[in-house]
């Protein structure tokens, strides 16, 4: 699979199946408990902002999920961490199998996130940026006891516009980086992440949450990438200014939400890693992994309570991770 | 250039010219001021020792010094930074001529660092690691007064006791990690490498200097890689347990060093970096080379005066560089 362009920019295929799931159902796909299969592969920050979000808002019962294996071929994401490599669900070994019983001429991305209507097994979804806001604002009748409000009216304005240049810079400027076809193109994006980095630095000193003082839709948007930065960005996408963990803001404000219920207990390191550096040959052909970074430091004190907010607003964080959705131990640290 | 050999162990190939320039002469090459000629590479770790050994004991015009470009092509280092992309004195624009003239069947690396004889044009010897035993044992003739002695007799066995383990398992244990042609492989090399790191931590945390109490042959060894670890073999060669800027022992020891006239005025961050990511295209196809890391902080205190010794013993440090072998501005960093 090529990712980088020779003496091209990196530019992402965002042509997305944009059907919603909404309570009016007015696109056909009214919310339904148990009516539809997320799909995500924990590898993926794209998917990993949903397994967040669905969990921070207790819909695990309303919106089961399918955990496709780290790694996939030119064509399709597996399920082949499931007994018999399928899964149980929807029946299928690879998710292209979904994208194609949608349409069967489909020859974009097989991507994930992805919602799976289950009875018809046709995705209905993969357009990720809405796919958080709908379980926000649609799914809310089955929202948790508890649950916090991610995207509250009042802030959705302040909240669009640093989705909006976290989006560019961060959460697509380390792929810009990484798979850059020249010198040029590489170094723009460089500058243009660690720039912002470095004024999401300025804006975290003296607030502990992005946008209020609680967690929102802009802090899980910034979170899948950071979580990623040592692992992945800084060595493989040759995003290296600086580690995270040696730009003392960020990284303090990435330890927070990461030992915020939710956040942490839904990331696979070797997940991470193993994509990564297993998928994208053209940038690593011989495949190997990484043994580093020591990931210890994710579990020491940030400090950041100190200044003020409240993670989950009035309500409360959700209870520990079903067994069944548990991150494999070894896959992510342990105190 | 293939570097990595799928499915095996990265093996130097250590099979060298090993002639001597001796103050006796005995191998037909006696010590002779002007006689013979320096190929280094500023990139290259291995020539990075007999820079730095040369400039300590003031050996710059008994001995005069070729610079390489950064890059080399599959045959041969190349004079590109001279003028007319030729080196002034030898007259060949590839050291491969100087390989030849020795041996018209020359098959072997064409390697930096090499000396070679003026009038001849002929490969002396590119037996790096007893260059530099030489530069201090035959050369002491034209040494400069206050010269440190880099390798005295009482140390000897303790200063190879150290170099030995320090070759196997950090100066090349870099490239086993980073050339390995399997996983198995590179998580061995990484593993020897960062307990051997741990192993220097421990030893220098109360000492200044690796073998007694002044810089010594081992401390250029170490040294040279040290100085490459944030900058390469980090993120090129997944020598990614920590930067070395993240294990203060060693941190503090490199910048020591890189502050003692001698090492860091010898070091040309940017053909570093040019040198491993545009030539080993095996592991990084784009040639793209990283903007990173911020080298500022290679300036910063070290705080390792207070562990007594004295750099230079009885001697003193060298005088500043000579103009004409300054290292340019922009490729250092600078206070």
């Amino acid at each position: 699979m090529s990712y980088v362009k020779p003496g091209r920019e990196y530019a992402r295929d965002s042509r997305y199946i944009t059907a919603r799931i909404t309570a009016d159902g007015r696109d056909g796909f009214p919310v339904e408990p148990g009516r539809y299969r997320l799909v995500v592969s924990r590898a993926c920050p794209w998917a990993s902002r949903t397994v967040i979000v669905r969990r921070l808002l207790g819909l695990e019962r309303a919106l089961p999920m399918a955990i496709a294996g780290p790694t996939h071929d030119e064509r399709s994401w597996t399920f082949d961490l499931d007994p018999g490599g399928r899964d149980p669900v929807l029946g299928i070994e690879r998710l292209q199998e979904a994208y194609l019983a949608r349409d069967p001429d489909y020859d974009r991305g097989v991507t994930v996130p992805a919602i799976v209507e289950v009875p018809t097994g046709k995705v209905v979804t993969n357009d990720y940026a809405q796919m958080t806001i709908d379980m926000s604002l649609e799914w809310s009748a089955y929202h948790r006891d508890g649950a916090p409000a991610l995207y509250p009216p009042a802030l959705r304005p302040e909240i669009d516009a640093v989705n909006e240049v976290v989006y560019s810079d961060v959460n697509n400027g380390v792929y810009r980086a990484g798979f850059a076809g020249s010198q040029e193109s590489y170094t723009q994006a460089y500058e243009r992440l660690f720039a912002r980095l470095d004024w999401l630095s300025r804006r975290l000193e003296r607030s502990r949450y992005l946008v209020g003082d609680t967690i929102t839709e802009a802090d899980v948007r910034l979170f899948t990438t950071l979580v990623r930065f040592d692992a992945v960005y800084h060595g493989h996408f040759k995003c290296n200014r600086q580690k995270l963990s040696e730009m003392p803001v960020l990284w303090a404000y990435a330890r927070d939400l990461f030992q915020t219920p939710g956040f942490g207990d839904t990331v696979d390191f070797d997940h991470i890693k193993r994509h990564y550096y297993a998928v994208h040959r053209d940038i690593n052909p011989t495949g190997i992994v990484p043994v580093g970074p020591d990931l210890s430091d994710w579990l020491k004190p940030h400090d950041r309570a100190a200044l003020g907010g409240r993670p989950f607003g009035a309500g409360r964080p959700p209870e520990a991770v079903a067994p069944e959705e548990a991150v494999p131990a070894g896959h992510t640290p342990s105190s």
